[in-house]
């Protein structure tokens, strides 16, 4: 786990007006060192977690959404009761960008704490 | 709108085992009372409601959140930057119940503090 360990320690970076999303190959190298991660149909970085209560749904909620504007980057949340399903892309890329896996390297971190 | 301010005002109570949903009839004077609702394609009460900060948005989310817990009945939410849809269904009876509308009505009210 030592690549998800690397990740969880980096920041997102602002993106440069040319960049492109990252392509399939090195997508999959980041997803192997993310544990039950997946791309989704439309290409989003998703995982869903389940909790015992309402109360820790939402304290995972809010731990995502201090997260996300630390990094000053947000992703899509559906939340139910006992579940949360997070998923990530980078709009000014139209796909994926490292910060995706940034921010859900950090989550996963976040979820053993 | 006396309709909805009384429904704001009432608060969800328990199903009966043998309880059904409500019919479409009942279901459409209901939502008269409400601003911006609809029954959706799978038959939830949902509105989307925009907000101009990520900040804003949780608080609302939080806000919405707490009357679930306080009222024992909890919508499912969408969460993205300055967006939330907010949907109601009632389990126990497999389609609506007044339940949905009394919470929608309440996050109107919670909306326009």
């Amino acid at each position: 786990m030592s690549g998800q360990q690397d990740l969880a320690g980096e920041h997102c970076r602002p993106l440069r007006g040319s960049e492109h999303a990252i392509d399939p190959t090195q997508a999959a190298a980041l997803l192997s060192s993310l544990l039950g991660w997946q791309i989704d149909e439309t290409g989003c970085l998703q995982k869903a977690f389940g909790f015992s209560s309402y109360t820790a749904t939402m304290l995972f909620v809010n731990m995502v959404a201090g997260l996300a504007e630390r990094e000053n980057h947000h992703p899509d949340l559906e939340v139910g009761y006992g579940r949360v399903i997070v998923r990530y892309s980078t709009h000014d890329v139209g796909g994926l960008s490292r910060n995706d896996f940034v921010c859900a390297a950090k989550i996963e971190a976040l979820a053993r704490i």
